[in-house]
């Protein structure tokens, strides 16, 4: 059960600006809840559905307030059109208390905009081994409630920072591959590359900034076989280079 | 102008069904609307805002009806949330009387249910010259908005069949890829793919069927390198596959 102050309150957290204040981010559905509880992350609140308990056998998070809830009150609190059995309020990790995971490559994303876009990058990275993710300031948040689930749970897998991008390019003292209109067609990259590097993705729109291209030593292209499309989905250029870096 | 009669009549085909029922579908913003109108297809209505006439300069279609609306028409209209100066009416072309444009990979998806993915999907098929897609019955239409719109004009480039996919794949006396667990590694695949092949891509959730799975005569993998992700996006390992297999 649960009071109408309470569900009144955990409803405010749909506004992405109070998770923000409390530092904590909507976690929904019972395969991202596993993930969550499993993964280590604090989580503070857990709503549930009497279905989700039946199923889970009574699989409360260790420490936070629990509520079961009816159907209604799911879709009060939840961001999604159908919500599915389980609505939690975890805690955003300290990154810089995270000790950096080491993979080959670093991604470095430059003002990714689509939420959707966003969590596919996280998931194709989590695929691929790549535990760390820089963004430009205004690159969408990580926290997003989309973005979120369509990480399939490499957000609690990945440290992913929010920094002055071109800055930290200039000095992070690894080769910089960035997607360009007239670089290297990947497809002519010798083999698997192994030593520490950046790969730079850009807006879904304008793609990679003046000032962040200023830092791309490796501009590479993914041919256009067609000749027809004018461009690719931002996450799916992503997953392409990535796949030919260090698939 | 336009008179109330007919934008609630135009209304009506927000719902899928009636544009099926008159092989019709739906096409949206400036920039979907200028490859409309350079594709060939017929276009039967189209309605715009002045600030859409004035940017384009009288760019009207050569047949069909024309209508200026205002932005509270277009929202009536409108399947997106932020509705961009055009919307109009397409008619579907008879893939019978379509020539087959040859390329070296067609592509065929099994139970492919997402809208965006479809229209990724093809975007990406469009980006690598893949002119022919073939679609299990219950894969989602590829006249769905959404689908039309993430397509990115890929729409009026693309043969797309739905059929009876494992007869199809039994007959098609093609080598037929499909993503499986435990395929042979698409990175270890000596060279590009040049002999006319299938590549199938599976359902987002439960990959591909038992049925299609029988066809299949060359199953692949994309090595998961990381450990900890289930699994990709169904757009993103389409991508991947149709770049090592032709990139």
């Amino acid at each position: 059960m649960i009071s109408k102050n309470k569900l009144k309150e955990l409803a405010a957290y749909r506004q992405q600006k109070r998770c923000d204040e409390e530092a904590v981010f909507v976690v929904e559905g019972p395969k991202m809840a596993a993930e969550a509880m499993a993964s280590g992350f604090a989580v503070k609140v857990l709503c549930a559905t009497e279905e989700w308990r039946a199923e889970s056998g009574e699989r409360r998070a260790e420490s936070g307030e629990f509520y079961e809830v009816s159907q209604a009150e799911l879709e009060r609190l939840s961001n999604m059109r159908t919500p599915n059995q389980v609505w939690m309020l975890v805690e955003r990790p300290d990154n810089s208390s995270l000790i950096t995971h080491h993979s080959s490559l670093v991604l470095a994303l430059d003002r990714i905009q689509d939420p959707g876009n966003m969590g596919t990058i996280m998931r194709t990275a989590d695929w691929y081994g790549i535990r760390h993710i820089v963004c430009s300031q205004d690159t969408v948040s990580c926290y997003n409630p989309k973005v979120v689930q369509a990480s399939m749970g490499a957000i609690f897998r990945t440290r992913v920072d929010y920094v002055d991008l071109p800055q930290w390019l200039a000095g992070c003292g690894m080769p910089v591959y960035g997607a360009t209109l007239d670089g290297e067609p990947i497809t002519e990259l010798s083999s698997r590359n192994t030593e520490p590097s950046v790969l730079l993705i850009g807006n879904e729109g304008r793609g990679i900034s003046a000032e962040a291209l200023a830092a791309v030593t490796r501009p590479v292209t993914i041919p256009n076989r067609g000749g027809t499309a004018e461009s690719l989905n931002a996450s799916v250029a992503a997953a392409i280079l990535i796949d030919r870096l260090i698939g």
